[in-house]
């Protein structure tokens, strides 16, 4: 430390490890008698949760689980996915958050890679889990981890029975076994880590995202201001806890004393269904499911709202035409930007007042940005991936979208390579390709490996995406390079139609299509290539560019006479 | 550090020092435009104040000045004072806010004491700095700070002048002379400290604050979290920024880009005239503050508010009647309490839904408790301070209030005895004696030195205060021990009359006062003597009860004969 005025050192009265486990303490204290989980039927106030997250915590303890093990849990938004967020940690180990969309492979690769000592598996997804420990017992003869078993009264009994009859713990029975006045402790360093989250499916091998205490505290309370998430808010689990602790919401709420609803199956009818009859107020949501929001049945949708309801949504960015169409049906969307490794969302689109004066097409452009750090974040440009030097804000010239502070995750799981590449220059490269514009707000133009080449001019898959999603008759697009004797690649066009369209005739559809886009788009952005059909998603609604340009491929390349 | 999963050490990516000085670089990108401060005509925006701010830190390092510097400002809530609070601890100084209504004496102990090497001074203060430097130089002959004047138009020509003649540099001339595009750096370490204030003089000598970087961040995000300050709020600077960094809101203020309204002097019309035409939506006041604000004349007043204006009050434990009467009139009112040492307010009053139904005296209540930890405090309890064990939730056994965790000052200032003292056990002691309610909030019964002990009762001071600011003519009152032959000590009420009452007769309106007070308390705590008067109180409107224990003093003692 530099010069001070004194010799003040930190003590056990002024210090403590920053870590978001103290939320639920002074929720339980504070408003013991809150609502803080609803699933279906069942109600835990925060007195309950407390008490059951220091069940979770002595139990693991009492298994000699504690600082330096891992649990993965394998779960739905269920109120034990939600209590694993605090009762892990107050034993002091990690929590692997695991996406319930993988296969057993990728499961199995997970478990071993982050030697979870315990598996904590929603009843539904059991065989799920037991398929990969299949798989991992093959390679790795002595792991042989906890299974504890969560038991839904929605779902099948079969299921249940199946697993408890291989030897899983059911998890109320596990709390039971627990001390809920268990003495648990904060971190002894805040850097400690609390969660390991594996990157999606984009990329060929996941790497294991670590989080720090501190960092999930900061985060906790950065991304609650920023939105706008108030004290005994009433938040709908649509967005998954396993994508990055639910963008760790899972704590704020706690520190806002608000009640968490639960959701196994995210519908539109469903989230109409929640704001209607539990008071929902706020809740998360990538761009996929605001479009079907958008475009749900009229019997499903619910107009006028019973009350403002503030959306949150990150994960991709949001086609302008999804914002404008949320924001006429009552909703108000706030549109941030981040990724596993900045804690979840970490940028967000500042609405300024000055916008509502503006046409409603045009805010939803201006709100379609990713816009401006996080109170937590110190540090977010745009530059240069070689010079590491800033591009101008002119809305053009594109660069590598780079933050740092505290929002940034601790590093990659056991990947020395990925880390120094991650932070090489001081920086965290998001490996996103963007633009700053003049009034300092940046904008996402594509992720490095989805940008298309054609006859040596970059075109952003995603300014092509955003002008489909204004055709009438799209539902969902993604726009991946397509090889292309001619141009070397050109624009492929995988499309989703809304429910209703006719497809007898896609050749017709197709060029009613391209000839959509030449009206509206430079010549070379427009598609060579369109293809109907669904479009492959990760559990966290993300489209699989990779699977699609692995079909793109599969085509071969567009032949010069075409067209 | 434990055992962790991975060896991840800290590095420029993924952590910062934290410090508030990035909220002021946020505010200038993400909302340059909107104005942040406001005095009189003078309008800055997020971008001025941060151009501004940067030129002072470089003004100042220009003079060496830089990490183990102090630097004084004597103001009042004028915009120097605000930016005072980024530029100087930009330049690495520590910022030390004097009291402007200390005496020259107090003021030369201070600047001796914390070593300031440059004062800056408001105009009007200018005489009082002057004679304060007057007296430390006849003690300590190599002190020669750097005099900064700060000029206000407001004020008299005439002083500007005069301080200018004694070679003080004038503040916008200081400001010219710096960079406004200084390259500042954030500590090395987020316990650097940032702030220095000592505590009023309700004791012999005042003793230094220190406040750290990272426990100011911590303040900034948790005051405005559990006040519900919001994005773009606007503020009225009523509490002195002297007071604890106006309990960190000065920080706050710059994290949610919200506006500054400054405020000389501060009167009940006044506050109603800026709520009229500036917008105002919140301000902070001591519970006196409230009081002159619910007792002001009707033609200075406004009913309806044009808006819900919210206001956070601390400093003294507020009287229910005025809590209940600040709602009356449109007011929200969270209570909070707190000291110097604990970065100001670091406890809350948290509402209740369920209090929503009760009759509005009983809501005053509830509300004049003290309540809760905020979220950034770790631990808050009442204990008995020898054994350091918590008292039982009865709401009965007085105990000392102590706190724990990350919003408790880094320590006194050159002062290992009070350290020592003040953080025996392991916690923080707040001098404060109070109960904990069954619902685990807290209130505040005396301070340990206030209680007055008759025929080896306690007599709590709050709560015979409290029921005597529930008759119809007492402004103000604060009771205290006077010596009573029969007793040891014995209840004295010192009390300002509300305007228009008659005082001719104050025999007759004491003996109706304590009439009143035996039909509301037990015999014993009702005042013996009543002493009619102006009341002495510090800058911040807490009532001096050392110089009213002084008069009881010389009054001598209650005779045995007398009532």
């Amino acid at each position: 430390m530099a010069r001070d005025i004194d010799d003040l050192p930190k003590q056990p009265a002024n210090y403590t490890a920053l870590t978001p486990l103290w939320f639920l303490e002074r929720a339980a204290t504070v408003h013991p008698n809150r609502t803080a989980v609803v699933h279906g039927s069942q109600r835990y106030t925060w007195l309950h949760t407390y008490r059951r997250c220091r069940r979770l915590a002595s139990a693991l303890s009492r298994h000699s689980i504690g600082a330096g093990a891992t649990v993965a849990i394998i779960a739905p938004n269920v109120p034990a996915m939600y209590e694993s967020h605090f009762g892990v940690p107050m034993s002091g180990a990690v929590l692997n958050t695991v996406n319930i969309r993988l296969n057993p492979q990728t499961i199995a690769f997970l478990l071993g890679h982050s030697e979870s000592a315990v598996v904590m598996v929603d009843q539904e997804f059991f065989k799920l889990a037991e398929d990969a420990l299949k798989i991992l017992s093959e390679t790795k003869t002595s792991y042989n981890p906890l299974l504890i078993v969560i038991a839904d009264p929605s779902c099948e009994a079969s299921s249940l029975k199946y697993a408890l009859g291989k030897g899983a713990v059911e998890y109320e029975e596990f709390l039971e076994s627990g001390d809920p006045e268990f003495a648990w402790k904060p971190p002894e360093d805040e850097w400690q880590s609390i969660a390991l989250g594996y990157t999606s499916g984009t990329t060929a091998s996941p790497k294991g995202v670590v989080l720090s205490h501190r960092g999930a505290y900061l985060m906790s309370l950065s991304g609650a201001m920023i939105w706008g998430l108030n004290e005994a808010a009433v938040y709908l689990w649509t967005l998954p806890m396993f994508h990055c602790n639910g963008w760790c919401y899972t704590w704020s709420l706690a520190a806002l004393c608000g009640t968490n609803i639960c959701l196994r199956q995210v519908t539109a009818k469903a989230v109409y269904q929640a704001i209607a009859n539990q008071g929902v107020t706020h809740f998360s949501a990538a761009p996929v499911v605001l479009n079907t929001i958008v475009n749900s049945p009229k019997e499903d949708a619910i107009h006028p709202l019973p009350r403002l309801v503030h959306v949150s949504t990150a994960g991709a960015a949001p086609p302008p035409s999804v914002l404008f169409a949320m924001a006429e049906r009552g909703f108000r969307v706030t549109h941030t930007y981040g990724l596993s490794e900045t804690y979840g969302p970490s940028t967000v689109n500042a609405w300024k007042p000055e916008w509502d004066s503006e046409p409603p097409i045009a805010q939803a452009r201006l709100n379609a940005r990713q816009g401006v750090r996080y109170i937590g974040l110190e540090g977010l440009d745009v530059v240069d991936p070689k010079t590491m030097n800033p591009v101008p804000p002119d809305g053009k010239t594109l660069g590598e979208i780079v933050m740092r502070g505290n929002l940034v995750m601790k590093g990659y799981l056991k990947n020395k390579k990925a880390n120094e590449e991650a932070f090489a220059g001081g920086w965290f490269h998001s490996g996103d390709l963007g633009v700053k514009h003049p009034d300092n707000y940046i904008e996402i133009k594509d992720r490095s490996k989805d940008v298309i080449i054609s006859g040596g001019e970059n075109i952003s898959s995603v300014e092509v995406e955003n002008v489909l999603y204004g055709h009438p008759k799209v539902f969902e697009v993604s726009v991946v390079a397509r090889e292309d004797e001619r141009w070397g690649e050109s624009p492929c066009a995988f499309v989703t139609l809304k429910e209703g369209v006719k497809k007898e005739d896609e050749e017709r559809l197709a060029v009613e299509i391209i000839k959509f886009c030449k009206e509206k788009m430079p010549a070379y952005w427009v598609p060579k290539s369109v293809v109907f059909g669904p479009l492959p998603k990760t559990a966290t609604g993300k489209i699989q560019k990779h699977v699609l340009r692995a079909k793109a491929k599969e085509m071969g390349p567009v032949k010069k006479s075409r067209l």
